[in-house]
């Protein structure tokens, strides 16, 4: 039986991926350091790796796709706890939040969990309240290491997310006990999706509309204690689950309904505004920081969406390679998916996009950290002036924060979507992770400022600046300075795309911003200065803004990168693979205004599928240099050894015994099977012979 | 306290809803008519739906969304018997396979479960089976109506799906005995995804290779028993369970390892290819028609396009009309969401696209019906021309369903990510419907033919039809008659769109279409002819392809409809926001092959925000219209009354008791809030006071 012995030989995908990494060229270590923006962060990272994937109680493996909601939630609330004690251990939150940043990619219900308390909750405090309050919240209480306060962050209500401004919490100011009582008046009021308040905080930082003497101060934040020390809720305090979510099922986010809850005055969180001793409010005009801490969390996103793409473009990557479909004419044994031209297409640039993210997240982070630290040395040294640079400056991060938030959280559930596709059936098994990835990563499009309408905030900063800029030549700066070039290449003509030459890739984004924001002021003019109708294209403006960004950046630091270890020229050809795949994903923007012509695109297009040939050797080498270890790719299709099936089957086998062959169900569905004919269950009652009965 | 009061006035999002619908100025029940193709159609779609949604075992509610897969398992389970008895009762499959398509909006992987038995077991047995095998099993044994046999489909195995020609299952006829030895030879070809064989297929339809004499004939189909008349597993079969995915959950998918299982010779289907009394295999050509059993699949995943668009697009508008945010400059209400110019862009596209689906459904649907009928009857009368005309049109069929399968799952994808993200926070409840449905939805873009794969094949047989007319002259025929005019309309000279004459867009579909295909075919004259390196081409082509199916049938039947009840106006408008918003999605293409200029471009943008404005009073009347009750919205966002808020909020509620407020694993949790400091438990152990002692 020679036939039946020869095609015993199965499958060897594990083989294919070690000829990749023999090919590799260059130095993944090397290439690890450029991405993770220094030596320093490199070695920083690798160690947080160790601690977190050797953690028992923060373990995160294939029983984590069986888990129902209740036990997520249980375990979610174990590693919180596990958490908490590396914030002692570590000492500085920097260390901290990289190990969040690191648990985000496998276990983001955990860190939304943590970081709703001490990025939301505590950063709140932070952010509005004076130093005393901080300090005795975050230090005396010890909320900064999740000890004895453990918060959420009360914003959102049912009938409002987007419209902050419109919040209909009450905080009714009383003279004669000078206290305040939160009330939520109706339905629509009653504060929604909030994380940690159906089982887990004690407390919440509350926006509400502060009302002195009838009057409306607008919404200002408050601590407002839910639950006693014994954990029991307090009266006038209704809570409730908010139950099955798309996914983040170890969140416990709940709805709250105050019923004229008294709270001392001094809980009203005062950085900006306060009531002095005489009852009067004093609010200052700066008051507007104070929506300043929902921006650490967009900013953290862009990191999230770097972290989240490497560990799934790895996956597909390795699956790509390991997966063999159709041979070529002539060839005995079938072609690795890889290989093919519309694979390639499909993944290439998002591997590329993910090099792009690296590459945002750093500069925005730093960017973030940097104006951050400028703002509050002003607010301490009440330097006006220096406060009034800090506000441009923060103003400056909100534009590029909102852009980069947006594009980057969609350009990751596109991403995880395609490379689950890219899977086929298999990337459709919740062991390959892809599934509770992208129901826990959606949420990202919409929570802390909803894409569409962060976009649109950014592409009204954008074309704001430009008209400020043609109407009262006010100089852009930052990183919008490049508007300045607007009378050069405003217009309809072409732009040479010379593919020797990166920086003129930047040169075409920068072009085609230009020109969507001529266009955009000139329709402005037309339109009685309706910015709702431009709605399409400030969305269009900021997603090419977040490109431009991340081109610009990426040029300046291969620039500044030695040549060590033969990395850069793969990364000038990811460089190219991206910014070209952008201009092809937006051709019609390019082609209509001019920017690139018709002959350009086709070029565009088949340099592309050059391009992706000479990447194609090295790319097991670049996932490789993410130095995920198999913790964090948790997924069968994706591990290190590359062999695919048998770590898949394994866990399959592993997760459901197959000892018992029948379903707890089977008895009634056996039964259902075995069941008499209709005419045996109606008792022949409707056959020839009774019918004929029945008419006699 | 007058401002307490005023406040206590919550949002009103039924009398919006209301409001809309006695502006609605057409006749939603001739829409209705419309839409399902006639007034039977109509009729009988109304009749099916009030059998389903009043049947108290079919029923599916909010309660649907807090299932476990235990539980989801044994109620799909229990469904499918009762489904099994609407089978005795409607006497024939029409009237049922109305029953699934409509239980597939609401319940998919109930219809999956069903529909895999009757759909791809039973049609495989009738595809390649001889009619005294059929007749055996569905009417003897009982499979049709779902007793006695109820069976699987294996085809997908470990290592391949998309090349089913490559499949490694094999079954050895031995002559001695005159039976057939199926066994899986490794690994890879363990047969993998097959749904229901996990715990209640108790018979296989196998798809292996027929090995005679050390000869391989290629793949073949044979019945497998499973399980015997006691459910349990035969000697041979081993079964386990595929476990967790990212939807599906009522889908008891499983993984089959056959060693030496054997049946009779006669389990063998047979009505091409047979083993006759001397041993000799007889494969006739026309033995390819045999994988005709995933083309009714195909097909009906158009319908389930429409139907599920149809129920996400009416939630988001309802959704949309209820809500409001931000007031315009000067008004006191805030502005409903749906009329933001970016709101309309974002959703009422998908609402003209769901029209268009119903229109590609009915005309598939019905080819792909009289096609088989022909081919049967010519099969039958052993016709050999009529066989080959029915061939020709099969493939005609193939190539549409390809088209229409995968651009119409992937459109609904990404129109119920859309609509969630529309909802904006809600979205992500689970009590909206967006986040399971999703889930059970995007396998539709992976299994009965990838979409990538069926994409390139539509590409590749437009472009190989163009070929053979261009360079034989045969002329194009059936829905492909238009690449006839290939002479006329390639090169690179725009085309002119006139808004006012419907059919000019129909005409820049075919040029574009065309246009692409010519410049395909000199890509292949310049690459040595590699259809690998245009597969990017064929995917556009076939995405543009079935735009223009949709739209050339419906200005067709639009024409044939008579002016009645004022619908006429509307579809026109829909038949315009669809086509030019086609136009715009895929401007890059349009405008670089030339079909439109730049300033049609804008023309087409500036042309859709008017259209929208148009259409907008109209969209509650455009949803109504499907006539889905609330059964078929299950939706805390959707229903019909439009009161959003109590609605959503009564299912929370209902659904998560607050009755006790703390969780199972509080205690835990608690101990942790309530922990020491880290010096106290360390008992000091490094405090100053011990390091100075342990130094002395």
């Amino acid at each position: 039986m020679t036939l039946l012995r020869e095609n015993q030989k199965g499958p060897r995908p594990a083989t294919s991926i070690w000829a990749e990494r023999d090919a590799t060229d260059f130095d993944i270590n090397k290439m690890h350091v450029f991405l993770e923006g220094s030596e320093e962060g490199a070695a920083q990272i690798l160690k947080e790796m160790q601690e977190v994937e050797r953690d028992p109680i923060l373990k995160t493996d294939e029983t984590y796709y069986d888990m129902t909601k209740a036990e997520h939630r249980e375990v979610t609330a174990r590693k919180i706890g596990q958490l908490a004690k590396y914030i002692e251990q570590d000492g500085n939150l920097e260390s901290f939040e990289r190990k969040m940043n690191l648990m985000s990619i496998v276990d983001p219900q955990l860190t939304t969990r943590v970081g709703i308390h001490l990025k939301l909750f505590l950063a709140c405090i932070n952010g509005t309240g004076t130093d005393a309050q901080f300090n005795y919240w975050a230090h005396e209480r010890g909320a900064l290491f999740i000890r004895d306060v453990y918060g959420c962050f009360g914003m959102t209500e049912m009938a409002h997310g987007s419209n902050v401004a419109a919040l209909e919490t009450t905080a009714t100011y009383r003279k004669e006990t000078k206290d305040i009582v939160i009330n939520t008046p109706h339905v629509g009021a009653t504060k929604w999706w909030i994380g940690g308040a159906a089982h887990s905080a004690n407390h919440c930082s509350v926006y509400a509309r502060l009302i002195v003497d009838g009057k409306d101060y607008g919404v200002k934040t408050f601590v407002v204690p839910l639950r006693d020390r014994e954990h029991e809720l307090l009266p006038g305090v209704a809570i409730g689950d908010i139950g099955a979510k798309m996914g983040r099922d170890g969140i416990d986010n709940g709805w709250i309904q105050f019923t004229n809850v008294v709270i001392p005055k001094e809980y009203m969180l005062s950085k900006y505004t306060y009531i002095d001793e005489d009852d009067t409010v004093v609010d200052p005009p700066l008051a507007q920081l104070s929506y300043g801490a929902l921006l650490g969390g967009r900013v953290s996103m862009v990191t999230d969406s770097f972290r989240t793409s490497e560990r799934f473009i790895t996956i597909a990557l390795r699956y790509a390679v390991g997966r063999r479909q159709f041979a070529s004419k002539g060839k005995a044994e079938e072609n690795q998916i890889i290989n093919y031209p519309l694979h390639q297409k499909r993944l290439f640039p998002l591997l590329a996009t993910t090099y792009a993210m690296s590459i945002g997240s750093y500069k925005i982070e730093t960017e973030f950290a940097q104006t951050l630290k400028q703002l509050d040395g002003a607010v301490r040294a009440q330097d006006l002036k220096e406060m009034s640079d800090a506000i441009n400056r923060l103003k400056n991060v909100f534009c590029f924060s909102a852009c980069l938030k947006s594009t980057c959280t969609w350009f990751t559930a596109q991403l995880i979507d395609e490379c689950r596709q890219a899977c086929g059936g298999h990337g459709y098994s919740s062991y390959s992770g892809f599934g509770k990835a992208y129901n826990d990563w959606v949420v990202q499009c919409t929570w802390e400022g909803d894409n569409n309408i962060l976009a649109t905030n950014a592409g009204r900063i954008i074309i704001q600046t430009l008209q400020k800029f043609q109407a009262k030549g006010k100089k852009p700066s930052g990183d919008l300075s490049f508007l300045g070039k607007a009378d050069h290449v405003k217009g309809n003509k072409p732009l040479t795309l010379d593919f020797k030459k990166p920086s003129s890739l930047v040169d075409v984004f920068e072009a085609v911003v230009i020109r969507l924001s001529v266009g955009s002021i000139e329709k402005l003019a037309q339109n009685g200065n309706d910015w709702d109708l431009i709605a399409p294209e400030r969305v269009l403006i900021s997603k090419l803004n977040a490109a431009l960004f991340m081109l610009t950046h990426w040029l300046i630091k291969l620039e500044a990168t030695p040549e060590d270890g033969n990395i850069k020229k793969h990364l000038y050809t990811l460089f190219a693979i991206y910014g070209l795949s952008q201009i092809d994903l937006f051709a019609g923007a390019f082609l209509a205004e001019g920017v690139i012509d018709q002959a350009s695109l086709k070029a565009v297009q088949a340099h592309l599928m050059d391009l992706f040939k000479e990447i194609r050797p090295h790319i097991i080498g670049l996932t490789d240099a993410f130095k995920f270890s198999d913790f964090f790719i948790n997924s069968g299709l994706g591990f290190y050894n590359g062999d695919v099936y048998t770590n898949y089957f394994g866990i399959v086998k592993k997760q459901n015994d197959n000892s018992k062959s029948k379903a707890p169900y089977s008895k009634e569905f056996e039964a259902v099977l075995r069941r008499d004919t209709l005419e045996v269950r109606q008792n022949f009652g409707k056959s020839a012979k009774t019918l004929k009965k029945l008419s006699e």
